[in-house]
């Protein structure tokens, strides 16, 4: 297939995790559901880099199940989790956050992809038994849109939520590329402001399955082995995750990972706007980039380098750049925009 | 307590409706879980009705586990029910509908407690199964702030989903205020319409406890024995369900309790109305008011005659009106607000 | 329908039960939803009556919503309710505590409906995350079958459970047939021996609908009111149940409804014990006979006098006396067996 | 970790796959979420080693993922699964079936393992809607305990079910060590016989990770994307899953390590047997041997040979063979075994 740019989840693995993976099975036999040493490294690993000696850290198969799970600690069925209207386990987890919670999403218009105190501070208290009240506050960091929110903007979330007897969750699954953007570590971002759980995702920044699921608040795993037992979010040959980790956060793979796409983000997002009949939707402030574009060349752009419309009224692409995406690939494509807009 | 305003379940039961569970008690052994005389009967009268002799008819103990197990009917856990955002489903049923169906209530904004067909067009096809897409539609009929749809926007409605594979359900639990504030019959307004399950409502209307679940569309009714059952709305003594919706479909009752209503909070609205400093926020269509008063009113007001504020931000009130209101009781409300205008 | 012993649930209602209901619809408007005076008085009565002014009171539709939201505050999804094979929420109520809790039911084979100690105690421990542990002990007082705990067993079954971190919860469907046999009172029975949370019912002696959950473990109360509401078990003019319980409560009726049910049982079931060919199944220690009939005999007598078979191998019959059943009645049905029998 | 017998999921991958993982690397972009050519080929071949170009065919990410949404298109939640008291779906995926499913596992005892026709037809019928009536059979094959049916007795099965409206269910962890020691084909086994839904397992026998769906009985499959994607069980890089069934089903790799585990089960089986107290607890038919040892020398074998005890009464230790556990463990074990009898 040819590259381009429809997802960060179309690209291949990182040459220093596929040999991690190939170096795991080497490891002869290995204790099974994460009891085997690449695991318990990868944890140590987390929590280092989290500056979090008492957090909890468990693996899980994928993003989804890396939100559910961990939303499900933190809300029982009666009660709601806050979040966009745009937001990954709003609209394109195909409802697993109420099937396995077995209660409500409240979504809310966001702007640019992020939410705002001011919008959930109505919905506190409510008339009793009768309405689902919030428990969490879930946002996505990157946003579902590229855009970001600042760490006093995390610490002011994670502020309300406690004041109000609420937790903060964070779906990271770009959580490398917003930490490379905002230039700051994922302890300042995420523990020193206070966010219960973080949803950890390396998939879209070149590993190849596996999420992390991190307990920055260690009392809301207490059950947690067993929420992702039944989940079905165990996998049995877990070396094979830990070692994917390990590799990740070693040597600063995800720094540089998420910088590179980051980098080539801005680049495409700066030279796209610059064209006729070309806006940026929302500012480039992680890897991915919201443009509107003229429609009339958007087929033909798409032949050439994949990519989707993420909002047909507007006509705006959503055009992600990924780990492996090459400079030359970035300025074909503006080239080839720039020659059709003619 | 005070007689007031706050809601049509604050009242009591009709004394036909007292009556006639009297009556069904002198029967001595019945079957239970529905295999009495009284129930036998009562769904006979109620497929009469609605002109719809191969409907199924079931019957349930409130109107939350009415509109819950007929939804689960019509969707499985992976598909979405489409509602307002005010609807009693979306914001009264903490959550129940999102267990017990173990999927996604999609919730719009609504004009005036309305939906709107154009709204739900863009949500159909989707991106495969990243999402859960919409198998239901369900309007509630009066609408929670008393308003009505026509006999052909239900139609529409019904045409609209049934063209695109989808359920129309009706949540009616002032479904006879609306029949006799449109002037038609139930089989006009719903089975002639198209509608597929209805909700069927009397306890706001002058009973006792029990609902109706009518399948116009007898095929969703198949398995709703034990969707019924595991929903724990299966009574055992049912007759004293059954004797109710006989009585309440006799005479008339059902339509004198509702014009009764109706008429008042037309008379309730139209007063209000003239008064300065207060609009009503809907037309008066069912047998509540929903209006704006003076906020330094409200709560001398309240004392008096009890009722909840709907509208925190604008200050309109929820006034409904029982098949047990009188004159008098509206008269006097009315008056004393005048006053306290001044 | 011809009186029998198929059912408590045949029977209709105590009058002074329906003379209380009557009496409740004087009452003009009350709060809905449990905020009126019936609902408060009665649910004073029932703390008396269990000694436990700390309790927790709260009253639902049916057996099985007062069985499933009860079990659904002692345990997680992931944890699992010990019961017997034959327990009415394994066997009864049409897997809604495994919809409901998201979770196991751990049955175990039973002996005379009872359960034992012996049998949990290896089930607990268990290999990590990879099983539902047990949370929760559920017993039947009285049994399916009509036997009886002890006060002794209870309190050892409480004490084990606490021992182990669990929970102890009764199905009371037939509590009061329960302490009647015994002589002890419901403080003697479930406070003093340390039950967490009964479900308190009086349908099956002489009410109309409604039950009672009783948390005399009051931590587990603390979101109960969402439990309930959530389970589709909060019906909105409560009064009617308030009123029921209050004069369930009052003068005995509780006692001698049950008592008189229990004595009759006894009757039946000695003189049953006499004729050929027939056996007890069980001792009798509530309102409920079974016994083993010779196939022959069976289906005429059920013509004359509906009961069930409860045990197609050994034609096992279940014979349940109601609070209106006559002693006439017991000796007729005595008389025709002894004829049939020759 | 010291190789051992303690599970066929301490061993890592075999270099076949690990190889095919890595040159999937290679193919650049790929369709996510299964779009990808890796995934296209490994359907393919699916049908083609099962003979069913009908089928459909699924990839997930674990047993338990596989199962309990293979189980969840063939039931609602109202509807029972039928397995043995040891199945994994009953004690060792915590619940996630009646989680998922909402509904209830009807386990009955086995006889080492297997289940019994004559067992499941009392079940069928019932009383109505008060239980949750059976919809599918679930079998294990090989069976928990390394038994295995016979192709006769799947099919009995499966004859069984289709007279009966409900379907049957093989659970495949360990497929492919029935198939070659039965020496039939999987379409033999599986098509052929009539089974509905397989979970195809390969973890087990020398894969990474990811099972296969197959929908012998397609019409089942009809909304299984959702149920997937909603089971969080949607891999996004999906093409690091086809490779490896791409690998494992070229050049009989899936029938080489299974033969390899088999064989040296039996000798391992054949060996102990003839030690003094030492008894096989079950016939060694697949790659699992279940044998009691003497209580007096398992901590001490166990030091040396990591495994567990499956019954700690009869002291029988469950000794699994792995695709790379060699004939020199084998013996070495047994001459250890021997020795430390005396």
């Amino acid at each position: 297939m040819m590259k381009g740019f429809a997802s960060d989840n179309y690209a291949g693995v990182s040459p220093e995790i596929m040999e991690a993976i190939a170096k795991a099975n080497l490891a002869e036999h290995q204790g099974s559901y994460g009891a085997d040493e690449f695991t318990g490294r990868a944890v140590g690993m987390i929590k280092e880099i989290f500056g979090a000696p008492d957090a909890e850290v468990f693996f899980v198969m994928n993003g989804t199940g890396a939100n559910v799970t961990a939303l499900q600690t933190m809300c029982r069925s009666y009660e709601a989790v806050v979040c966009t209207e745009m937001a990954h386990i709003n609209t394109d987890e195909c409802a697993a956050a109420e099937k396995f919670i077995g209660g409500k999403l409240l979504y809310l218009p966001s702007k640019m992809g992020k939410l705002n105190i001011d919008q959930i501070r109505p919905l506190l208290g409510g008339r009793g038994e009768h309405q689902a009240l919030p428990r969490v506050i879930s946002i996505t960091q990157a946003t579902e849109v590229g855009t970001l929110y600042t760490v006093e903007e995390i610490k002011a979330f994670a502020e309300f939520a406690h004041e109000n007897g609420l937790y903060l969750h964070v779906d990271g699954a770009r959580i490398a590329n917003a930490a490379v953007s905002l230039g700051v570590s994922f302890k300042e971002m995420l523990t020193d402001t206070g966010v219960d759980v973080v949803s950890f995702g390396g998939t879209k920044n070149g590993m190849m399955m596996g999420e992390a699921v991190v307990f920055l608040n260690p009392e809301l795993a207490r059950d947690y082995r067993f929420v992702r037992k039944q989940g079905m979010q165990l996998l049995s040959k877990m070396r094979y995750v830990g070692a994917q980790f390990e590799a990740y956060l070693s040597d600063n793979l995800w720094y540089k990972n998420a910088r590179h796409a980051n980098m080539l983000a801005q680049k495409l997002g700066e030279k796209l706007s610059k064209l006729d009949g070309v806006a940026l939707m929302c500012p480039v402030e992680a890897n991915g980039v919201f443009v509107e574009l003229p429609r009339e060349i958007t087929s033909t752009l798409q032949e050439r380098f994949p990519f989707y419309i993420w909002n047909e009224e507007t006509n705006a692409a959503r055009l992600m750049v990924s780990f492996d995406t090459t400079e030359v690939e970035v300025n074909e494509f503006v080239q080839m925009a720039e020659e059709l807009i003619g």
